[in-house]
C-alpha cells in the first residue's frame, strides 16, 4: 500500500463534510458570524511523549485527547481536527490500522471528525502531530489572563496520578493500575470546560505540573497564586509515601486537568456544576497582588521547583 | 533556553492578534459568514524532505511554501498558519533563531502571520508541521474533481528544474544554480490561484510530479487525460540529455506549479492572466471521457509510471 491507499482505506472513512472525502489539496469550512473557531495544536514525539512500543490504539488516543484538552481549557466544544503523521516505512502497516481504530473510537466518543492532515515516512521515528478546532460563542473563550486579585484558584479532579503511572509503568502492582490508565487515557474535561464559560475568568488544562502552569496563570495576568499545599488533591496509592504523591501532583506533567480562576462570589456556582457533572472541584489557592514571585506556597517556605522542560 | 523561552523571543513575534501573543492554549479565530476557511497540513521530515544540514533559513521557507502552494491550489489567499517544530535538544539553540528568521522573512513577502503551534523536543530528527489557512469567498475555492469531458488542461511555469536541483544538489557547474535554487525555494503561485478562480473548473499543485498529479485530477472527475508530451514546458539545461529532463518533469516532485482544468472557450483569458502575471501558461493536455486509463500520452505507447511514494 502507497500513501494515497493507506488515506483512502484508513482516513478517509473518519472525514466529515470540511474534508470533501480528503480528495482537495484543503479542507472547506464555512464560516458563521455569531462563533468563534478555536485553534490549538498538539505534538506527540517518540521518546518523548511516548514510549513507541504502546499499542497503537493508545496512542492514537493520547493524542487526540491531549489536544481535546486544549479545547477544555478554552471553553470550547471540540469539533473537528486535522492530522500529521510521519511514520517509518517498515512500520506502517501494523501501525496505521490500529491508530486509525483508536481515533475512530474516540471520535465516536467525542463527537469529532477528521477534515484533512498529511501521511509522511520518516527515517527512524514517529511523529504525530494533531490540529484541533472547536467553537464558542463569540467572544466567549476563556483565556488565561483575565484573573484578578483575591480570585479563588480551582483544579479539577486529583493530580499526580498520571506521573505515578508513568513512574511505575512497568510494575506488576494493582496500586498502579488506575494511574496507568490515567497516564495512557487522560480524559479531557470538556464538559466542565463549556459549563465554565461565563463563570471562570482565567483558565487553563494542567498538562506540565500544577506549579508550572499556575505559574503561567498567575504570570499572564500579572499576579501572585498562593498554592495550599494541604489542599492539593492527590490520589490515596498505598505503597507510595505522601511526599512522593505530593511531588507527583505539584510536578509530574499530563493529567489534563482543569486549572481556572474565578471569583469568590461563585463558590455555590462551583459547588452546583461539580454535582451536576460529577466532578470534584477544589480550591488550592488565592490570586494575590504580584510581589517578587508568581507562585508561592502558604504557610510553607520551600520554594516552587521546575516541571519537565523540553530543552 | 526552555521552550516557553524560545516561544517567547523568538516565535511571538511572528504572531497577529488571534494567537493572543501565544498565551492562551489555542488561537481565537472571529467568523465571517461571507467567507469560506481553507485548512491544509504540509509535513518536512529531516531526511526525507530536506537533507538536514541546509540553512534552517532555507528549511524554514521550504516548509511555509509547500504550504502556500496548497493555498494557491484552491485559489486561496492566506492569511494565518501554525506550526509545530520537534527538534533534538542538542540543536535547538543553534536552529531555532535561524529557522525563525526565515519564517520571519517569508511572513512579509507572503503577508502572513504565526497563530500558534507547538515546540517539543525530539530523539534524533527534525520534523516541521505547518497547518496553513487561508480565505476565499464562500463556495469560490477550486476543487479537483469538477473537471469537464473537453476542458483543456494547462500548467503553469516549467516542470522539472526542482527535481534536477535535488539531484545534482552536490554539483559545482553553475548548470544548476537556478534548478537548485527552485528546489530550495519553490514559488507558490497564489496570485495565479487566485485569478483562476472562476476560470479554471479543477486545480491542484504538482507536488509529486506532473503524471501523479494530472493522474490525481482525472480520476477525481473520473475522466481521462491525454497528456501531450511535446508540450510539456521544460528547462534548457546543457549538460542534460532531453530524455532526462523529460523525466523530471513528468515524475520528479516539488515544482509546485499549478495544474488545472478549463472550458476552451477561456483560452483568450488564460493568455490575459498568464500576460498581467508574466507566468507561463502551457497547455499541456485534454480531459476525455474514463476508459481503462486515468492518464495516457498522445501519440506515444509508452505507460505512465510512478512517482515518488512514501511507503
Amino acid at each position: 500500500m502507497n500513501e494515497f491507499d493507506y488515506i483512502e482505506k484508513f482516513f478517509r472513512p473518519l472525514t466529515n463534510q470540511y474534508a470533501n472525502n480528503l480528495k482537495n489539496d484543503a479542507a472547506v469550512f464555512k464560516q458563521k458570524n455569531s462563533l468563534d473557531l478555536i485553534i490549538s495544536t498538539d505534538t506527540l514525539a517518540e521518546g518523548i511523549h511516548f514510549f513507541g512500543n504502546e499499542d497503537p490504539k493508545d496512542i492514537a488516543k493520547k493524542s487526540l485527547r491531549v489536544n481535546l484538552s486544549d479545547m477544555a481549557a478554552m471553553g470550547a466544544k471540540p469539533v473537528f481536527y486535522n492530522l500529521s503523521l510521519s511514520i517509518p516505512k517498515e512500520q506502517a502497516n501494523t501501525f496505521i490500522p490500529k491508530f486509525v481504530k483508536g481515533l475512530e473510537e474516540d471520535q465516536g466518543i467525542f463527537d469529532l471528525s477528521l477534515i484533512g492532515g498529511d501521511l509522511t515516512s520518516s527515517l527512524k521515528y514517529i511523529n504525530i502531530t494533531i490540529t484541533i478546532f472547536g467553537e464558542t460563542v463569540s467572544n466567549k473563550s476563556l483565556p488565561r489572563d483575565r484573573s484578578k486579585i483575591g480570585d479563588h484558584l480551582y483544579v479539577s479532579g486529583i493530580l499526580g496520578l498520571s506521573k505515578i503511572g508513568l513512574d511505575n509503568f512497568n510494575s506488576d502492582s494493582k496500586d498502579f493500575l488506575v494511574a496507568k490508565n490515567k497516564y495512557l487515557f487522560p480524559q479531557p474535561r470538556i464538559k466542565l470546560g463549556m459549563a465554565l464559560v461565563n463563570v471562570a475568568n482565567s483558565m487553563i488544562d494542567v498538562s506540565d505540573g500544577l506549579v508550572q502552569d499556575a505559574t503561567h496563570l498567575a504570570k499572564n495576568s500579572n499576579l501572585s497564586i498562593e498554592l495550599n499545599l494541604c489542599k492539593i488533591p492527590t490520589p490515596k496509592i498505598n505503597i507510595l509515601d505522601q511526599k512522593t504523591i505530593l511531588k507527583s501532583a505539584l510536578y509530574g506533567g499530563d493529567d489534563y486537568e482543569l486549572l481556572f480562576s474565578c471569583n469568590p462570589s461563585h463558590k455555590h456556582l462551583i459547588e452546583k456544576i461539580s454535582l451536576d457533572l460529577n466532578i470534584r472541584l477544589t480550591k488550592v489557592g488565592v490570586f494575590k497582588k504580584y510581589k517578587e514571585e508568581f507562585l508561592k506556597f502558604k504557610n510553607n517556605s520551600s520554594k516552587p521547583k521546575n516541571s519537565y522542560l523540553h530543552f
